[in-house]
C-alpha cells in the first residue's frame, strides 16, 4: 500500500523509526496502513484528497507536502490540489492556506511539473 | 449552491446572521460559497468528503455533522462517511474520531436511515 | 481590576473555584489579574479587544462571550466587536468567526442593546 | 483493562459504537486498549496522570473528566489531580486550567468525595 | 493598504503566490486586504495589536513576527508589543509566550531598535 | 528547581529573555517554576512524564525534546518515554507521535545513550 503511495521510493521515515521504536513502526504498518488505509469503501484518490485537506487545515506543513506528493502519485491533478487550498481559506483561515500553497509550490518545483 | 447542499431546507444560520452581521453574511455568500465553492475543478462529492474529514480532525463536531448531512445530500454513502472516521483515528487520534462517530450516528438516526 | 471589567457583578466563577482550588484562584488573582492585567503600558480598551480577538481565533466561545461583555463594559462599541469577527474570518476561518458572531448576538440580546 | 479503569461500570460509549462502527470499536479494543494500554513499561498511575494532563492541555473537557475518574479508580489522589491542573496553567494557559478545574469539581461532587 | 503595513517593502510572499495560485492571491488582495482590512470602524493600531495577540496565542511564530513588524510600522511601541506577550502567558500558556518573545527579540535586532 | 531539571547546564533561554523581557523572565522564575513546579504533592518523575506527554500531544516538538531531556535527568527511562509516544498515537494521532519519536531519537543520539 505504502509502496503504491510513495511510488517505490521506499519509506525512509518509517524505516528509521523501526530500530528505535519497533512498536510505533508496527502500529503504522499494521494499524494505520494495514487496517485503515487498506480497507475498501473509499477510493484512494478521494481518500488522499481528504488527507491533504486535513493536514492543510491542521497547519501540519510537512505532512501536507508528503501527502500532496502521494496524491500526485495517485493521479490527483495539480489543479485539484490547488482547489483544496482554496477550501482551506474558508475552513481554517488564510495563514494555513498560504502555508500549504508554499509547500505545494515547492513540491511542484521538485517534480519539475510544467506549468506550475 | 447552498440550496443544493442543504436540499432546499434553507439556511437558518446564515439568515439569522444577516441582520446583525451583514458583512459576514455577504462574505459567506460571496466569498465562501460564491468564489470558493462555486469554482469548478474539484467535483462536489470529493470536496464534501474532504470538508467532512477536515472538521472531524479539527474536532469541530457541529460543523462535522452539518457537512456530513450535506455529503449525504450529494450522494455520499454512509459507508464512505464511516471510512472518513477511520482515517481520523490515524491523523487526529481516537477521541476526535469517537466524537465524529457519535455525531454521525445522531445524523443517521435523524434521517431514519436504514441499517445504520 | 476584575471589578471594573465585570461592572460589579462579582466573580462567580472565581469564587466557586476558591474553596476547592485555592492555588488556582490565587494564581488568577495574583498573577493573571494582578501581575499581568494591572500592568500599565497597554490601554484597557486595546487590551480587551486583543483578548476578544484571541478567544475568537482559538475557538473558545464561552471565554469570547465573557470577554466581549467586559469589552462593552469598558466602552468598546458593538461595531468594533463586529470588526474583530471579520478579522477572525481571515486569521482562523469562517467557522470560528460564525461561532463568535452567534455568541455576540446572544450577548447583545441579553443586554437588550438597541439596533443589534 | 478497560474494566479496571472503569471499575466495572461497563463501557456504554464503546458498546453504543460497536453496532454502527464495528471497525472503530475493534480498533479501540484491539489497538488503543490492547496494544497500547496493555503494554508494560509505564505504571498505570503515571500513565493515567499523563493522560489527564494531556486532555486538560488539549481543552477536551469530556475526556478530561472521564480519565480523571479512571485516575481516581486507580488510586490517584484528589490532590495529585489538582496539581495537574496547576501545571496546565503553565503549559496551556488559564482558560483550559479553569475548564479542567470545573470538570474536576463536578467529578468530586458526583462521587461525594469528602473535603473536595 | 498592504503598502502601508509593509512600509513600502513590497509583498514578496503575495507576489510569489500570484503566478501559481492566482485565485489565492486575488482572495488575499480582494477579500482579506480589500473587504476586511480596508473597512473602517476599528482603528489600525488596535486592529494590528489584536492581530499580533492572535498569532501569539495560535502559536504561529512566522505570522506573529511579520505582523509585529507591521505594528511597529503603524507606530505601536515596543513596550505595547511586550505587554501583548504577557497577556499570552495567561490565555495560551508560557511556551507560546516564550516563542513570541524570541520572535520579537529577533525583530528588534533586525531593526536595530535601541534599548531593545 | 530548574537547576535540578537541567542538570546544571544553566538556562540559556531564560537568561536570554531576562534583559529584554524581565517581566516574562520573572513570571517564569516566580510563577511557573516557583509557585507551580516547586509545590509538593506530585512527585517530579510523574510530573515530568505528564509534561512530556502534554507537549507530544500539543505538537510542540522543541518543548517536547527539552522536557524529555529533563525527564532523563530525573531518572525517567528511555523505555518510559517511548511508552508516552505510544499513548500519543491514541490521544493525538500518528503524525504527532512520529514527530515526538523523531525528537526523542535525536535526544538519545545527542546523549550517546546505549541501545537507543
Amino acid at each position: 500500500m505504502i509502496a503504491t503511495l510513495s511510488a517505490g521510493e521506499g519509506q525512509p521515515v518509517l524505516e528509521s523509526l523501526r530500530q528505535e521504536f519497533p512498536f510505533l513502526a508496527d502500529a503504522i504498518t499494521d494499524y494505520a496502513l494495514g487496517d485503515v488505509w487498506a480497507r475498501p469503501g473509499l477510493d484512494h484518490r478521494t481518500r488522499q484528497i481528504a488527507t491533504v485537506a486535513t493536514f492543510a487545515a491542521l497547519g501540519n506543513r510537512p505532512y501536507f507536502k508528503i501527502h500532496a506528493g502521494y496524491a500526485l502519485n495517485l493521479g490527483v491533478t495539480q489543479d485539484e490540489l490547488k482547489k483544496v487550498i482554496y477550501l482551506t481559506t474558508v475552513y481554517a483561515g488564510f495563514p494555513r492556506a498560504i502555508d500549504a500553497a508554499q509547500a505545494l509550490r515547492e513540491l511542484f518545483e521538485e517534480r519539475e511539473l510544467e506549468g506550475h
